[in-house]
């Protein structure tokens, strides 16, 4: 059993940080990653300039087992991730054959434009990930998956990176609703974590149709240690006067 | 007018890396900064790790104007985010007697164990946020401020923050809908961007209902301005055969 990789998603778009996008891809890559031994480590939220795109980019390939990267491989003038990505890796950026056909083959010449056919235009040396969705291609540069912003033409291209990706063992996630406030129960659950140093508990507080509840949530890579945990954690929430919520409680 | 100040936001979370929890912090936070004349430039997610939160605080209160971080400021094990910001600033951490006192008049004697009293510790030199949702205090250092993680206390916390913020021009947006593909008009709105270079164009394609549309995004400081750029934006749709949707068409 490896290591657990870790992976950094950088998202880059003016629209994220203005707050006009709300971006669901970072949660929605956090869970996949995970099923793939993979653990999101870090997230960045980055405008569409060329300068900082390449920094961050040049930063994080260096930090990181994986990168992934969302937004700016479309057709129009702030599209920029992928002449950014080319100058980051020092390479020129290409009209990728392969990249060139898949587009002919979606578009009628007449649609081909020179702005679209910019979405060919591919560092070199990179390999394609395929884009079922709407054609034109993601690729990758070494440790580093560029991806489309849209959700459902990003979900797709995970598809083709999953089996690059080399992970390591998965994490198991237990969790477990309570309606005691987490001050009740926090040197409890500080004497519990102590005793289980292989496991990683949160304690996450919800305001919830005017009341409060939380949610603990323990993570590990051996569920017979996760189910010792949880007897104890049901065993501190009784001797503590409260009770455990079901999922639809807390929904 | 002033330049426009730039905030960074830092998201403390393994639970958000890991995808159980939806961050709308980020979206809720850009577009009240805006309201401020504070534009927000990076955000940043990061784990619940002691080295991790100092260096990214030191490393981002020295780009920018201001620095946001939500999380990891409760009552139990995980919550480091207070001790992290001490050391981060190289000073102790104290219990603060207001802090203390807010805490005293919220909590029984009884309710008031160690573990809530440690969210009245406090970075020495930092100033509260109050926190009228549950009592517990936020706390500004310099120009960083730290909040609650929970949207609705951040949301009452950013209250406190508002009047201490220095902003410039507040940025107005003009968004337009169109059922035009980009590749359609990318070369027309990049002539556009061109002879427009004090507004910023974004074009952001949507699949909803099985439907492509586009929305057109144009932000810039004078509103002259952005009605001259909407009447040229509806001479290119109509001049390529396009049709402006409503916001209830893509909605």
């Amino acid at each position: 059993m490896t290591a657990t990789s870790h992976a950094c998603l950088i998202i880059i778009g003016n629209e994220i940080l203005s707050g006009r996008t709300k971006d669901t891809n970072l949660a929605w890559l956090g869970e996949q990653l995970n099923e793939c031994g993979v653990r999101l480590f870090e997230g960045r939220v980055i405008p569409d300039v060329e300068e900082i795109i390449i920094a961050t980019v040049n930063e994080c390939r260096a930090r990181f087992d994986y990168v992934f990267t969302t937004g700016g491989i479309g057709p129009t003038h702030d599209d920029i991730t992928s002449a950014a990505i080319a100058k980051a890796f020092g390479v020129p950026l290409l009209l990728h054959p392969e990249a060139h056909r898949l587009l002919q083959a979606h578009y009628t010449p007449d649609q081909l434009n020179e702005a679209r056919r910019k979405m060919a235009y591919i560092p070199e040396g990179a390999s394609l990930i395929a884009n079922p969705v709407s054609s034109a291609p993601g690729f990758q540069m070494e440790n580093v998956f560029v991806m489309a912003g849209v959700p459902r033409i990003m979900q797709a291209m995970f598809d083709d990176i999953r089996p690059r990706l080399k992970g390591g063992a998965k994490t198991q996630a237990l969790t477990l609703h309570t309606n005691l406030p987490e001050g009740t129960y926090a040197a409890a659950l500080t004497e519990l974590q102590a005793a289980f140093p292989d496991i990683e508990i949160g304690s996450y507080p919800h305001f919830r149709h005017g009341r409060i509840s939380t949610s603990l949530v323990a993570r590990g890579h051996d569920l017979a240690r996760l189910a010792q945990l949880e007897d104890r954690l049901d065993e501190m929430i009784a001797a503590l006067g409260g009770k455990r919520l079901s999922d639809t409680d807390v929904a």
